[in-house]
């Protein structure tokens, strides 16, 4: 038995930890999904971890996921008879019963809670996601951009009640069920993207949940390793070809911070002062950190991933738990190829989130 | 061949005019679905009324609505694809197919739209609906009040997006529908209370699309008949047993008017001077005209009905046509017996509209 293709109790806070670093300042505090997760897997056994090309062909794939603004998701208790209740109503909808799970986003709480999800109803899980990192919209991701129909999207919130969208596009569904999410109280369980396994053989960013694990060990806390954390997480990024090159573009202290719940999103920024009080960086975000801007000039912007990290610890910071004072470090890293192609950057890019800033990739040479 | 039996391009304006009476001020423009319903009984031929008593028990109901603030239902035109998209939702769901058409409300568009649906799809239309007028929300009706369950819910917009609610209870259809309704652009095509023949005899307030059309002949513009249109009306209203008692209980001038649409309804107030100035009235209303309270004290209240026409023609103004200056009466009557039960009043009674006044029938005696 190959240990690495299953989670278990113990792979799990690693898992969480990578993934609250690819979440990228979003996608919900990953730990409540890890105790969630933690809490399935000790009641039902390890979950087996199956890598996109074993898949069948004809397997059924489904999403389980959290949908609304983070700083909620914190807020209200997870539960897993949610998550099942939206997935239910898919495969009451689609007319297939889940073979598989597959992440919809490796960031924050949306990759733990299809591991608990998984165990819960005794399933695979996918080693792969639909973004390589987190995104704060339906529409945002590989699944989308390689064709496979969002819709029918199932919602569930934890009274039993449900709302199945069917759209023609994935920004419509987005537009549809957000107002839902917040009538369901600003958060709610989806399931969307229902596909076979010749779709995510193609539409999957493929390994993800190994990387987060890879990522979560190499800054573990109780690393005998002289290497400072922030050295290895790194090193960790750059050992994984999804990532490729990181770096640490930024680090000081938090000085600015300004965050808005009310449109179903956090948005807002953090500004952050270097030691010698020469530089300054500004984040933006909507859930996931956008853009840093060193000095007034763009540094990185999305699709590669941003994350702003303790700089003791290089644990990631999720967007809600920023703190005025906090001392840290901005990380960035490469997109996954998959999100820079042109039909990925259309719906990833600056522009799709309403940034006029033109993409340049992260690891781009300077000129 | 009873003609009463059968709706024609010829008896759609009456059924309009009633209809526009009966909406209370909301329900939006019935002459716009009479308009639909026109061209729909041209194409289609005449919809056959079946009474409530002689539909077998297990007839499949399908009421066909607009859900959404009737300003824009007017600025938004209709579509029978629409509308058609939202029931054959609906009908996938339950796994039924219509067998014939139900007003969920007499009020309205929504009273002309479902007799254009059941041309459309050569269906009979039951001759009842679920409310004796019109109101604002999913849950406020007789169906529910019968236990007939509101869920699954389906909405359409006129692009084939598609959203169906599965909730618990109607108050929460509603809670769900709304934003979705808002998002798909402040108006959509709505079914719901999916039933059999044996709920519809329980659930419906029976002959209201024939209370409608003899409403609205009462007030005919042609009539050869020397009374004038608002005694005539009133008179037609007193001869309908599911009305009663009906008196003009104001009349004057429109002076002020504020209405709001911003949360999914169309909210406000009218104010009204009698000619000689020494009193006035103050109508407020969610869509539809909720309470009339003259010179302070509270005259008629929901679920009774208060429509607001004109001093000379008789003819219900609509809510979003009311403008300063106008002339007009306002006309009160009974709500069906079946909307003053108190479970009823749960539902539609003045609590249920946030209204501080308690429920005093129109028609008690002066004490």
């Amino acid at each position: 038995m190959d240990e690495a293709a299953f989670i278990n109790s113990e792979t799990i806070d690693d898992i969480a930890v990578g993934a609250a670093f690819l979440g990228t300042g979003g996608g919900g505090d990953p730990y409540i999904g890890a105790l969630l997760a933690r809490e399935a897997l000790d009641r039902h056994g390890p979950v087996r971890l199956v890598q996109l090309s074993h898949l069948n062909d004809d397997d059924a794939l489904f999403t389980s996921a959290m949908m609304g603004a983070p700083t909620v998701l914190i807020e209200k208790l997870l539960s897993l008879e949610e998550a099942d209740s939206a997935v239910r109503a898919l495969e009451r909808r689609v007319g297939r019963t889940a073979t598989a799970v597959i992440a919809a986003e490796i960031g924050g709480v949306n990759a733990t809670l299809p591991i608990a999800f998984a165990a819960f109803r005794g399933l695979p899980l996918v080693d792969a996601d639909g973004m390589g990192r987190a995104f704060p919209a339906l529409q945002m991701g590989t699944f989308n951009v390689a064709g496979v129909s969002c819709a029918p999207v199932a919602l569930a919130d934890e009274y039993g009640n449900t709302v199945v969208v069917e759209s023609l596009s994935a920004a419509v569904a987005e537009k549809l069920a957000r107002p839902v999410v917040t009538a369901m109280g600003a958060s709610a369980a989806i399931s969307c993207y229902a596909m076979t396994g010749a779709q995510a053989k193609i539409a999957a960013v493929a390994g993800t949940i190994t990387a987060a694990r890879k990522i979560g060990e190499a800054t573990r806390r109780d690393s005998a390793s002289a290497t400072p954390p922030l050295a290895r997480l790194i090193a960790a990024l750059e050992g994984l070809p999804l990532y490729r090159r990181a770096r640490e573009v930024f680090h000081g202290k938090i000085t600015a911070l300004s965050r808005d719940t009310t449109r179903g999103w956090v948005l807002g920024r953090c500004e952050i002062e270097s030691p010698d009080r020469r530089s300054h960086a500004v984040v933006e975000f909507q859930n996931e950190n956008l853009v840093i801007e060193i000095d007034g000039a763009v540094a990185v912007i999305v699709p590669d991933l941003i994350t702003i990290v303790d700089y003791e610890t290089a644990r990631a910071i999720p967007t809600e738990a920023l703190r005025f004072g906090q001392r840290v470090s901005v990380i960035a890293c490469c997109a996954p190829a998959q999100l820079r192609t042109p039909a990925a950057l259309e719906v990833v890019g600056p522009a799709a989130f309403g940034l006029t800033g033109t993409y340049r990739p992260f690891d781009t040479p300077p000129q």
